[in-house]
């Protein structure tokens, strides 16, 4: 196969070095590592095809990668095979400002994106923190701070290029902002993990940078006095851009790592986007609920320029948090929940870190019912991680919510498939079939087969 | 089988009465009727179960229908069989308004919904105009005006209660309002007409009443010059809520229709949603974009209240337009395109009724770039009609658009789908081979199944 990849492409696109095989062989945050055969770096369209054909006609596997910075294993070659790794494939092909779309290569960032476009005022509201490609972002539907405004990376993408499992190149959706034309194909490669198609070419949509932000940074006795209020905030209707929650233990540690006073109290951060007027009256209003939630400060500004300032522990935390526990490892929990249940979830949480006597930092994107716990641990303590982990998509799904708000199901978050979509597995399984017959496209991840 | 549906759901749910087939042979605006062999009204999903699975053993098909104001034959039960009627179902489940949530039934209608849920403050922000069933938004993708600042149908969609082509029953989506799980089962029957499965409920997401809402109309001294200040509103990122375009034949028929003395110019359409403060800073950005773009005036109000004074046009206009043409029929085209092309397009399509000798009257939620041409017309005249239907869908195509903004497919648009989604359309009828392999579910729409 090696032999055949390299006549087909050349030899600067193939490599099956121990390193290159070894770093393509895990993700981030997920233990199993297995090596792929080989590891082929295409440039082109063109290139995929070819692989994909070779692969199509073996029966080898093909994993698709960018960055790698995805959590839950979405990216390790679990059957070997090919690690197509798309890094390369990383060009802004169209900008259009005039009709707020860009249209990229998959191995392209998001900050990358944010560079090119922001002169012309433009910006891409995702922000899932790693400096993840766009082929990624699309391909676990990712989300991150802004999603409570902005939504989620789906709600951007509006067409796709995708090679199909048997190397013929599609297109997908269209430049219209909306369309009820066809099967919704696009929305399906999106958070499809790799397993539906290889994409070559994503299309975004872009909003206007906000006139002003203004940001307020808002710490409470109890975290449960946290929860109430956003959920407080969000049912009021406070159109926020970002609402991220902090616990203490999170607010104490940034506090040790840049000797900051912070009140080590669980803190809201608020942002606001609009025009200045507009913002302040909102401001006013979350305020109000701040108080009447029992906020212990609201320290807000009305001036864009504070903006920083007033994040700063937010922003800082996971080096805080690096810096707090060196040669641990860590993994980030990731559930979401109907805002209603958010209060009861995070205090599940935190109930179920202390009975594992680990302890587990909550953070989220709170706005949108998605919060995650980081835990720092030892080898032997991974069982109980796991286990911490579980009873937290098990809260999750009795509450109505779901066991992936954003990092998607990879390998991790296989088991729970069942319990979360019931019948409604088999017709996803008939559409991997349907678009996969020879399961060569990242298999074992996404979906539980059990074929 | 009228006998074994009598004997499965009782009598009072089957009808095989002349008016009843005849009702239930045709659309609204598309010419073809086909009469069913038998009319249904299952009142819960264990009927729409019992009707399905009977229609599955003996291979009839089955058309949902609800309200029937769908204009692109959707409803038409191409093959007989069975026309599932849907109104039936018409109950409100489940209004969780602590997490801005309703669950209904397929039958319950947009208006019914708001009339339930505005009492807690809240509303479902999608509005087409005829008084459409939820079921029947969902399966085309509705949007209408104020898809612009809203989105469409399927961004409310949390989560669906289906009955596959095989009577079973099963459940996508969750009350998370985001998720990574699993394949995006959810959208993919939105927009999909029923040739997937029957939706028997639908969960949405809420959105809060706006504090305020601030309208505004713009006359112009040409199309062209409207269409132009629309581009640069949106490319501005002004945030409206509302863009509607009306041309001045429109407003000649209202001044006739009411003895107004609106300015008989094309006019443009605006309504602002947020907080007093915050719209009042967005009004003026938006005038100084209308008297930049030449606008003849810039009649706004800070004042809720003069709201329904301001769209007086917009809102009596299809009236007007019934009088004015008395005994004729008419036809609502639809397609969108990115917004740069949105002067060009709606030139095009004045162009081509002009050569038609018909006149068309332009109107359109231009702020998404999707727009109508609605004529009026007499029997010998239906090839021209639809000739000028076919000029601007090719040339939506063209400019990168989309044959259908918010209509839906139905028997109108096929002949479109292989031109807009090429090889794509491959993998679209791979889904529905999977998910209806009998091809039960509301054959001949949606898709050129060309097997």
């Amino acid at each position: 196969m090696v032999e055949a990849l390299r006549s087909l492409l050349g030899r600067d696109k193939i490599t099956v070095a121990a390193a290159a095989l070894e770093q393509h062989s895990r993700g981030e945050s997920y233990d199993l590592a297995v090596l792929p055969e080989v590891v082929v770096f295409p440039e082109d369209v063109e290139d995929v095809v070819g692989v994909v054909r070779l692969a199509a006609e073996r029966r080898i596997p093909v994993t698709p990668v960018a960055v790698n910075s995805s959590l839950e294993g979405q990216t390790v070659p679990l059957r070997g095979g090919i690690s197509l790794d798309l890094t390369r494939m990383n060009r802004v092909l169209d900008f259009r400002p005039d009709d707020l779309q860009v249209t990229v290569q998959p191995g392209v960032t998001y900050p990358q994106v944010n560079d090119h476009i922001r002169r012309r005022g433009l910006f891409f509201p995702i922000d899932p923190g790693a400096h993840a490609s766009i082929g990624g972002m699309v391909s676990t539907n990712a989300s991150g701070t802004m999603a409570v405004r902005y939504g989620v990376t789906a709600d951007y993408v509006l067409a796709l290029e995708v090679v199909t499992a048997t190397g013929e190149v599609i297109r997908t959706g269209s430049r219209s902002t909306k369309s009820s034309s066809g099967y919704e194909l696009t929305r399906l490669f999106c958070g499809a993990e790799g397993t539906l198609g290889v994409l070559t070419e994503v299309t975004l949509r872009l909003v206007g940078l906000p006139e002003v932000a203004l940001a307020a940074r808002v710490p409470f006795p109890s975290l449960s006095g946290a929860t109430r209020f956003v959920t407080a905030l969000i049912q009021a209707g406070v159109p926020v851009a970002r609402c991220e929650l902090v616990d203490e233990g999170c607010i104490r540690m940034v506090n040790d790592y840049q000797s900051a006073g912070f009140p080590e109290e669980p803190t809201v951060f608020l942002e606001f986007h609009g025009n200045q007027a507009g913002l302040a009256a909102d401001a006013v209003l979350a305020e109000e609920l701040a108080q009447e939630g029992g906020a212990t400060a609201f320290e807000g500004s009305p001036r864009a320029e504070d903006r920083g300032r007033l994040w700063e522990a937010r922003h800082n935390l996971f080096y805080a948090m690096l810096a707090a526990h060196p040669g641990k490892r860590n993994i980030t929990t990731d559930v979401a929940v109907p805002i209603s249940k958010l209060p009861e979830a995070v205090e599940n949480a935190q109930l179920v870190c202390r009975r594992a006597g680990l302890p587990g930092y909550v953070v989220g994107h709170v706005g949108d019912g998605n919060f995650h716990v980081i835990i720092f641990y030892e080898d032997k303590e991974s069982a109980r991680v796991e286990e911490v982990s579980h009873l937290m998509v098990e809260h999750a799904l009795m509450v109505g919510g779901t066991c992936t708000g954003e990092h998607g199901v990879g390998l991790r978050k296989l088991k729970y498939l069942e319990a979360e979509h019931g019948p409604s597995l088999a017709l996803m399984r008939a559409i991997k079939r349907a678009f996969d017959p020879d399961g060569i496209l990242n298999p074992g991840k996404k979906l539980p087969l059990g074929l």
